[in-house]
């Protein structure tokens, strides 16, 4: 229940659809023309503000609304709504030249000086008090306006702070966390290499160079940076709810962003919301975008919102890849398949200076003169087919862990068998084979609750907590079933191994022991029980079962004859545990044979990989990766987008899409 | 007319011969053996002092001028004439040590301390205030000497500085170009993420990180700095020329300097000078430096000078391959091809210790018993006679746009669709095709006047400005070819795109507009209206001719049965628009062709393209730079280097050299 | 003579076993299990306190002692005897805490924080002030405990640092080097690009930028930065020598540790010590361990420890290997055969937590129940069946010269023709044909005695000091055999090149001179005098002998024709000098050529490359580094391993090893 979004949802009547819309950059002239255009593109949301802090306060106190309150009347009078973001990633220069202090430092021990954006320490108290007197100022002036339908908070959180303020502040967060010297001391394992602290004065965020620096405290860091920038997001929520308790107020998240534990976040949010630009020149990069988007719908189990994406391009990369011909009308129905109950853009308008001024906008530096605008046209008349979709949501029996803390151990830690760890790229090679095998995926986190699932997948968990660890134990007892990869369960929250074996917390649910942890450098051949020959590569476990059975077997190499997978019986569960990397086949094979072996079936079978389906409310949504063949897919319904009955099956063209009403 | 240039020849009847001079590093004995051997090789000019101010004035105010004076009678006695270094490139330890804040800080914020050279900020008080005092100092005391020929202030201007100084230098160069805070932050487009300055103390440099910073404003301070350091130069020039006014006055310029914009510095000399240290082990720098050389003749349209060039190997990079036997002689020759008046190098004897004890010189560590010994000797004697050389000019009908503004624009600007312009290395793919096929090709820039060539070439002019575009117009109309290739004209001086439709400056020129621009991952064919198909990458238009007519068509790829290359007419002229990155040969051939049309000959005829063939004066210049291919060249006249009547046609040796009065 | 080093043996009985033990890290409990499994494998020798600073001192003057007591009478009950350790690599936090200044400063400019280890910098008096303190604590406190057998100074010093403390330092240190200002000037031929100094105060450590400061700064600073911490080691040495005379004092060096000259520091300590940790997955990395142990042993013409390795993997690199079967074992003879009297491991106990959780431990993680465990098991008792060997010697009739000035003048100065040496591979290069051929090798320096030997080879001396010069002409003319390559001779140890003529001080030694050096970007065909034909690249002396006989030509490139190898007699000895980097097999067939034709005869004949022999006392070690193949080796003796006889061969099982001790 998410009366706030019930009602923004109603209020828009459907899906949103628009973008961030900066008139401070333009002539009043050229807002008419705007309004105009948005009009004939079906926009009926667009995001205000989100760095007009300088136009909004040009001297420390003093407001210039006029501009605001003319834009927001405009589109009132134009019927469209206003997603008001505080401007406060943004801070006007004059705030860090009167205030140096309020500049972060970044890892290499330099102030990130003003000139770009996300200018300003999180912990500084000085940021945080004009930070709040804006969005005071904001919330009081515009609580009431008949435009306002959201509250857009900042934007993008990622500064990180190594300066005084963010130190004290750390030890305050450590006092909270360990309450005494002794408690920090023993999770630090600050007995090694004699780095034990006598006074809470001596304790502050990793020193230069960092990278290789206690890895306890480098751990914690991260979170108290995460829980830091989370403070002002609350800040500025409580402050606007203050004003108007019943508008969502939301920020927007970024695609695999290690800087902000997103589920410690969603709980403060009132909705998700997600920036993402996958590469249109990479192959496969709908792939880690669809585990975005079903990341973004089970931090909160709901529908989420696609707040930034590209019509085109972007600007910032060594290359940046235009989308071809119907890539961006695919990707925008991926996000809505996923359950996104909008597509939204940045930007607009494409600016004419600045750093971003070759990102691509609805409205490109061409005008309507342009493919991007006739797409983006097309798609705003079209979505609206589909307006029932919104605001419905979706069930999956399978999980997949993604975790930050896991994240942060295996990333920033350093010391490892191996240092060269890629948690996002390890999740996506385990999530990739249940997309492509059109099986419903949540993500799930420590915290979560696995009994809703029957396959649990956990890859390269190397820090779990003891909650997790329990949990995973009463789900398997139960009858799940728990897919695990190597270099699990092997350190606890404080970076500690786990005593007296690998891996400590989940000996007991794979039913083996490691003697050691055995990095590759070349592959190795693995026979499975069944006597196909697959090839691993990159690590080993020494894996000792115990109460375990050998489901693969390593056919040379060192532990030739060895374990490379085993499977294990608790309670009335299953564990299967895979001791090395599997070739993507392999892989594939071994995940989606536990999934079908726990009765979890497809969304629909015998479609090729590149068809993606998932099932939103009554709604079957099928789209077609490939850029050159078609697809025939099993279906029966109508399809929303044509109109078309489908009837046992539909044929979608290459980088087609179909919205199927089933009739159930 | 260049009367101080034209003494300057006179004085040493022909061309310059020598090179950087140290004896401050010698003993006095030694240079008795100096001044033998340059007598032996013909050396009739060397620089002194360049480096010398911690041997000139050992301590603020106080003076050493004892060995100096020594050094320039001994020259004099011996018939050599001086070019008397400002030492001003490396100021003495204790300057810095007693007002460290003369130290440049460079772009990653570090203190760029005392112990290499250029450890000065352009724009500090203090360093110019003694700068000023060593060159009254020695301008007062030799301003008469028989010896001197030329004054050569500083060296190799580079030193950036993002200091406190040159952040109130910065915003004093702001005010003159903007008159108020309102034209400055339109020109910055600061209303993008909220920059807008409300008090001039606010602006300064591009603070760290630097790399993405306001793209207007590192424009600017890359502007600013090249403004500095030419005021740096202007200030000496006028102690010098203000105790004698007859002498010309120089500094030295480097190969491909973004730092420094030479068309501005040109104006401010009496003759333009150049560094050059093309790579031996990399195969064609020959090209880069016959594009340079072309490029120096250009900046005054006069003859110039070579100021210092390598013997054998340099000592920086990290292999410093040697010139192999004859590729000193050619490369010298090159330069005078190219409108050289001189053939210095750096440096006359090889220094035992500091950091370039490798560089080569004249009289290399093993003196005379040496190849590098021997060919330099035997040029000394051979460069005489063309003597008659010295001072003749040369004529081009094409005209290939290299300009500062440009430059900057693409490379250090940030956000464009690609990040990844290498402007030297587009232009000299331009150019190679005139200089292998043989054309008389001159550099021109946004300010000069075009209407003296037939063809103009210009590559990638993302910026360009008002002025330009007006001149390429006019030139168009009146009848002049002009040859552009792909994301050009799009940004103003501002760096702000030109609205309402790509490309801004250049759509009436070209007769089509763009609507996107589009890096291309992989190669894609084009066919020519002749039927060929060649290849093209890196980039693609997307093309919409409105007036043009379509020279080339893409066979495939997102925009295959589209534009590639376009033609159009505007008044009498023409203009040939190149919308992606054909293959060599196809540019060429492009290229070559519409320079044919236009009705350019070349230098020579059927000549291979590992000739360079060029006219000074009435004297024809044959290189040959393959080093295992002869060649034979239609020519007929006298070759000045051996004597031979040419009737008709020469041979070339590999690595040979002709240099042929024609009976005009 | 070593009485300290004889009476440690004989207390130890042999070999000592074992390796750093933490029980600071642990709870008093895991104390009893430690002990009574160290007494299972044979351990004998513990290093104990080596980073307990903070637990024996965690406030200034404030010792907590007791748990050291404890621990040190628990391991005297077991018979267990300790180096003790000075903790003095690691300060308390609340050192820096208190005296910011006492942290260094790296070459970045950038502060070096608290959180690693190593954050001291060696001149502060600050530090070495609390650093005498706690090693005076130490020393009164331990100095007639009976478990006591060794002092451990300090750990891997290697700090640098550019404080201002250091500056101070600096320049005291170079006023003692050069007296005073002048001779500095001329050392550091301040005259080249003016950097003159007139005042003391004005010199300091290289400045940011430093890699390309002037090179004879550069060189006196890397001199400076080993003295300074030498001066450390003495200080502490001194300290715990008045208070206990009879013990031996050491530290612990570094595999190919370049900031230290431990030419300079071996004469200061009572033994030699290495701590090392060959690369598993790096194949051939056994050779660089054989140089390296080898050098240990030369360094004081003595048996040495080897103080730590690795019982599996290390945890620093971005992939850590770890050992497989059988590689900790015979890693361990290799060192025994090379002179180590000691086999200890970092670490005893695998520690839970801290920056080394993952390096490999006698103990793992998994404790008994692991591979490792067993091996380590198996070697404390295979061990003592060689105690015999404890204590004796080896010679060579083969010398490699090693010295620190070398290593610095090639890759700290800068400005070569080649920035891109890397002595320690192109010693290894030299030093692997003789290894592979087993020969036995001594490691030599500048102030070698090298008359000891038949045959000095030396690589790559670009630095080389007048002293070695005579002392190599001397060898050569009483009859010794000199190989020497290329780029050798050519400074003096000020860093300037040696006049009139490459290479200065070589030429009379080689019988030729050099007329320039010359970078190879491909490869050049050589013709031996016995028509071989081998290949060159990489680099070319030019060479031009004078009473040198050629003995290789090359046939191809810019030198056909000439001298690629030369040989030349002086006195009644003789050189051969290698003019460019000959291939592999060609220059192995140079060296081996020139020691047999010395007379120098390998330890044994007909085994294969991967076949390493030793002499050590009367015992013959063979040691098979193949890990697939297994060798016969002609032997007559007793295997002391399995106490079989060996009549006329033994063969070896891959990674194999045999102890002979021969009926000599």
């Amino acid at each position: 229940m998410n009366p706030g979004m019930d009602a923004f949802r109603a209020r828009l009547g459907g899906f949103a659809f628009g973008g961030d819309y900066n008139p401070e950059q333009w002539d009043r002239a050229v807002w008419d023309e705007d309004v105009e255009l948005m009009r004939r593109a079906g926009v009926n949301l667009v995001t205000l503000g989100v760095f007009a802090w300088a136009s909004l306060e040009p001297e420390p106190g003093r407001f210039t609304f006029d501009w605001l309150d003319d834009a927001m009347d405009l589109l009132h009078r134009n019927g469209i709504s206003v997603d008001l973001g505080t401007p406060t990633a943004a801070p006007p220069v004059w705030l860090s030249h009167e205030h140096p202090e309020v500049l972060p430092v970044m890892e290499d021990g330099e102030v990130f000086g003003f000139g770009n954006r996300m200018h300003y320490d999180p912990t500084s108290p000085v940021y945080r008090e004009h930070a709040a007197r804006i969005t005071t100022a904001l919330a009081s002036r515009y609580r009431h306006h008949p435009a306002l339908a959201m509250w857009h908070i900042g934007n993008e959180y990622g500064p990180t702070a190594y300066t005084t303020a963010a130190a004290a502040a750390f030890r305050d967060w450590l006092r909270r966390r360990y309450g005494d010297l002794d408690a920090l001391n023993d999770a630090w394992y600050t007995r090694f290499w004699g780095q034990r602290y006598s006074d809470w004065e001596q304790v502050g965020p990793p020193e230069v160079p960092r990278s290789w620096s206690n890895p306890a405290r480098r751990l914690d860091f991260h979170r108290f940076v995460s829980d830091a920038l989370l403070e002002c997001f609350v800040m500025e929520r409580d402050i606007v709810r203050s004003y108007r308790a019943d508008l969502p107020v939301v920020t927007n998240f970024m695609r695999f962003h290690r800087q902000t534990d997103s589920w410690r976040w969603a709980a403060h949010e009132d909705a998700v919301a997600l920036d993402i630009y996958p590469d249109p020149g990479q192959a496969g990069s709908h792939v880690a975008a669809a585990l975005n988007f079903d990341l973004m719908r089970s931090l909160r189990g709901e529908p989420w919102l696609l707040m930034e994406q590209a019509a085109g391009a972007v600007s910032q990369w060594r290359v940046n890849h235009v989308k071809r011909p119907g890539r961006m009308r695919l990707g925008s129905y991926q996000a809505v398949a996923h359950g996104a109950d909008s597509v939204l853009f940045f930007q607009w308008r494409a600016g004419r200076g600045g750093h971003e001024r070759f990102h691509s906008a609805m409205l490109p530096h061409s005008g309507t003169r342009s493919r991007t605008w006739r797409e983006v046209e097309a798609l705003g008349r079209e979505l609206p087919r589909i307006a029932a979709v919104a605001g419905s949501g979706s069930t999956a029996e399978v999980a997949v862990l993604f975790d930050w803390n896991a994240w942060w151990g295996l990333e920033v830690t350093h010391g490892l068998p191996r240092n060269d760890f890629d948690y996002p790229a390890i999740v996506t090679a385990h999530y990739r084979p249940l997309l492509e095998a059109q099986h419903a995926v949540d993500l799930v986190s420590f915290g979560s609750d696995f009994g809703r699932y029957r396959v649990v997948v956990v890859p390269n968990a190397y820090l779990v907590d003891d909650r997790c660890t329990a949990a995973l134990e009463a789900f398997v007892a139960a009858g799940g079933t728990l897919v695990c990869s190597f270099f699990s369960g092997v350190v606890d929250e404080r970076n500690q191994v786990r005593q007296p074996a690998y891996p400590g917390a989940f000996r007991r649910l794979i039913g083996a022991y490691i003697d050691e942890y055995a990095p590759l450098e070349t592959s190795v051949a693995v026979r499975f029980a069944d006597g196909c020959v697959a090839s691993a590569d990159w690590w080993q476990d020494s894996l000792h079962p115990e109460t375990a059975t050998v489901l693969a077997t390593y056919l040379d190499g060192d532990l030739a004859g060895r374990a490379a997978v085993v499977t294990n019986s608790l309670g009335t569960g299953r564990v299967v545990y895979v001791g090395t990397r599997l070739d993507a086949g392999a892989l594939r094979d071994t995940i989606l044979d536990a999934v079908a072996a726990a009765g979890v079936a497809p969304v629909v079978r015998d479609a090729p990989p590149h068809v993606e389906a998932t099932v939103r409310g009554g709604f079957l949504f099928l789209l077609n990766h490939s850029g050159t063949d078609t697809a025939t897919v099993p279906a029966t319904g109508v399809d929303l987008l044509t109109g078309a009955s489908v009837d046992g099956a539909v044929t979608l063209e290459p980088l087609g899409v179909a919205v199927i009403e089933t009739r159930s």
